[in-house]
């Protein structure tokens, strides 16, 4: 009999059979997100309104049953993996999304995808900026449990930046709004950006208020190449040092442009093999663009190997392509990737790349790099063979080595992809024992019986003791 | 003899005589904030450095006494007031700006006043938007506190937008920060945002790192006229709904106009007295101001009674006179004005009107009003006689009817300047009980002894049963 089986029946009762799956296909579907690992859940719950999910969560209380909630489960780190078991919580039906095309707001629930908010805003002249590369699947609501970045943050921001009240359950059970439809708002504690980056610990997101901003009337795309990774960022650098803002700042390493070029069996720029690249995109209104374009085409010529402007959307979507390509491509160097997503201050940026080299020498790995060097969020990808035992244990330490050397630098752990179970080894790396125990002390606050989405964050999990499910997703790169 | 002298005592012996003020004069001083509710407290510490505030901290802890931060003071609130007594630590000495140029950033202390940081930031090519209207006074740390807002916040935000980091003490005086010198940071729970706008309630902040953009090129001022409140409101909305957003949008009704226009002895627009205005600037590149002037020119042509645009930046600043001169000019309308600063969503702007309309009427009070209607937050002036027993009662009981209208159209009680002891008979009518609760489950975590900046927030404090002082503060309006 499963731990929760009496839990499980009243829940069944209360709900109803519709809204409540206890199936062995229901059960496994929800067992993972896209970090492949599996913990069978007793249950899962699909509410069709949200006012179901309050009694699930008194149940939960009352018979101590551990509830995950999820989206499209389209994070990496496992923070939807209901690692101890009990019911999962499936957002998907709710999905609704409604543009305050005046105010610029969207009022949407949180199983709505990221690309369709995008859309629907869009199709009224506004824009909403957060695009994490799942875009396509992903919900909003697992945008807001993990602080979901992408290529806007440097100059438009995160999520956090986009969100402008939040209403769902305390994981007692209890209802509660946190700020309105207002762009103002300063009255009481914020549990707000509280629960914004929680990972689900905190309470469970229903709706959510998002800011929209001006559709930008123009964009305009430039691709450089330079001879390495150090005069790459520093060029970088002396863009930024100009005040100029481009809404994306894309970075590739001779690495990860070879990966592309071999995916796409061509150079990207001929005559000019392995360089490493940076993909810029300015977006504004009309003459904004043109004026901060010019400015930008000289910096190019002043500082990279080779340039290219995209004359239009066609040949920017060309230009685009070594960035699309390159994290498919990359299993060429190893059948497992170590997608971590730390922080650099963009002054560390060179003293980084050396360290990045030397890095890839003394582990004998393969570590493409690449990301957006508008905010310094940098995808490392260590790449290493599972079953080579030996390559595993180097791929272990040198995460290790990073992170240290990351916050040593002044920098982040993660920019965008939160703890989950993947980072609890390095969250220590990141906060002290008071830091720590602070968050606990807010967990323990809010969720005395400790139900939600419990072992994630404080808890060290050993991933590399865990099996992963060999299988290919959806939104997988290769 | 005092009841916390012993723990006095012991303070002094830790950290000098030379930091802890129990002068007559020092501890009157730091009795009371803009809000004029004095409460001695029995010792003022001005820390030097830092590291002196953890001191204080454990002992306020181990002996139970009540500690309240300041920084100026210029809160109308009484979130500085030391409303039961105990310490005060006073932050000025603390004040150090350093700014980074190159990635946009400035790393304050917060004693540091927050135009003090702006002309740092503009030395340099950058821009810090908030800006209270005590700008030249307040100071970074009491910005954080309240989440202050200003003129700025429609387009480019409020304080929390501007905050990347913080760092300062746990209520237990221990050492953490929240957040890294990077735009990306999604590592455990946030307590950086948690701190913003909990009014120094759950830890003493000493440092901050503050996102700066870049420096607006171009400004671009504009004043418009309006035969009354719900034809400007309506213009506004037309004008938004074009997507132009105006850096500023400020609104004065014709009782704020009136006021203004008594004191500056001539009309704003000339054969047209006592109109509602509309002060708008636009802010950027100097294409792009040109190109969105073109816009908004049209705009008032086509929506305003009469229209004029600054030449230079010395005409601006003479259509600045009449919202620089209304709030003083209010007094001749009553000794005592209650600022409220609700926040209204834009769609109910001309119902708002309306009820103010009304509200004016049967009040039987001058409650002239403006603001800023890029974001919705009003400030509304409930003017009275303090010594006219009917009249401030009059207006108490308006007070509580505005709120209660405020949250009924979804909008908020406070948008800038926070609880503190004023608002706290309003908290409940914004917040549900399991909201109150989430919060003081928070502070208890925190806080256990309680300790930090007690009475605020949660207690309801009966302003009106208080005495003010009767000074004038350099910041008055008066």
């Amino acid at each position: 009999m499963l731990p929760f089986a009496k839990a499980t029946a009243a829940l069944g009762r209360r709900l109803g059979p519709a809204l409540v799956d206890t199936s062995e296909e229901g059960r496994w579907a929800a067992s993972f997100d896209s970090s492949k690992l599996s913990f069978l859940p007793e249950a899962v719950i699909t509410p069709r309104r949200r006012e179901e999910i309050g009694p699930v969560l008194e149940l939960a209380n009352k018979h101590g049953v551990p509830v995950t909630v999820r989206g499209r489960g389209t994070t990496l780190m496992g923070s939807a993996a209901p690692v101890a078991g009990g019911w999962v919580i499936d957002m998907l039906r709710l999905k609704k999304i409604r543009i305050d095309a005046e105010t610029g707001m969207a009022h949407v629930q949180v199983g709505a995808r990221t690309a369709e908010v995008q859309r629907a805003a869009e199709a009224q002249g506004w824009f909403y900026p957060p695009d994490p590369s799942s875009k396509e699947f992903c919900t909003i609501g697992g945008n807001i449990a993990c602080n979901a970045g992408g290529l806007h943050g440097g100059k438009y921001g995160v999520t956090r930046d986009f969100v402008i009240a939040l209403s769902g359950f305390l994981p007692t059970g209890e209802w509660v709004q946190w700020g309105t439809a207002t762009k103002k708002f300063a009255a009481g504690f914020n549990l707000r950006d509280l629960w914004i980056g929680s990972e689900g610990m905190l309470g469970v997101v229903t709706d959510a208020v998002l800011k929209l901003v001006p559709a930008p009337a123009a964009r305009w795309t430039l691709l450089t190449a330079f001879a390495d990774e150090v005069e790459a960022v520093e060029a970088v650098r002396a863009l930024f040092a100009q005040r100029v803002q481009p809404a994306i700042c894309e970075f590739l390493d001779r690495d990860s442009v070879h990966c592309a070029e071999s995916a796409m069996g061509r150079p990207v720029f001929a005559g000019q093999k392995d360089r490493a690249v940076v993909l810029l995109e300015l977006a504004g209104g009309e003459s904004e663009v043109r004026e901060e374009s010019r400015k930008m085409l000289a910096w190019a010529k002043a500082h990279s190997l080779a340039q290219r402007v995209a004359r239009d959307r066609v040949e920017a979507e060309q230009l685009w392509a070594v960035r699309r390509k390159c994290s498919g491509a990359m299993f060429e160097l190893g059948d497992s990737k170590l997608n971590e997503d730390i922080v650099i201050p963009m002054r560390a940026y060179p003293r980084f790349m050396r360290f990045l080299a030397g890095l890839k020498k003394s582990s004998r790995l393969h570590i493409p790099t690449f990301g957006h060097l508008a905010d310094g969020n940098l995808h490392v990808n260590i790449m290493y063979n599972r079953d080579d035992a030996a390559q595993a244990r180097r791929a272990e330490a040198t995460v290790e080595r990073l992170m240290r050397t990351v916050v040593g630098m002044g920098g982040a752990i993660s920019g965008e992809h939160g703890i989950g179970l993947a980072k609890t080894p390095f969250l220590r790396i990141q906060h002290s024992p008071a830091q720590v125990r602070a968050m606990q002390a807010i967990k323990q606050a809010l969720d005395p019986r400790g139900i939600l989405n419990p072992g994630k964050m404080f808890e060290v999990f050993e991933v590399w003791k865990q099996d992963k499910l060999k299988l290919r997703l959806p939104w997988d790169h290769k």
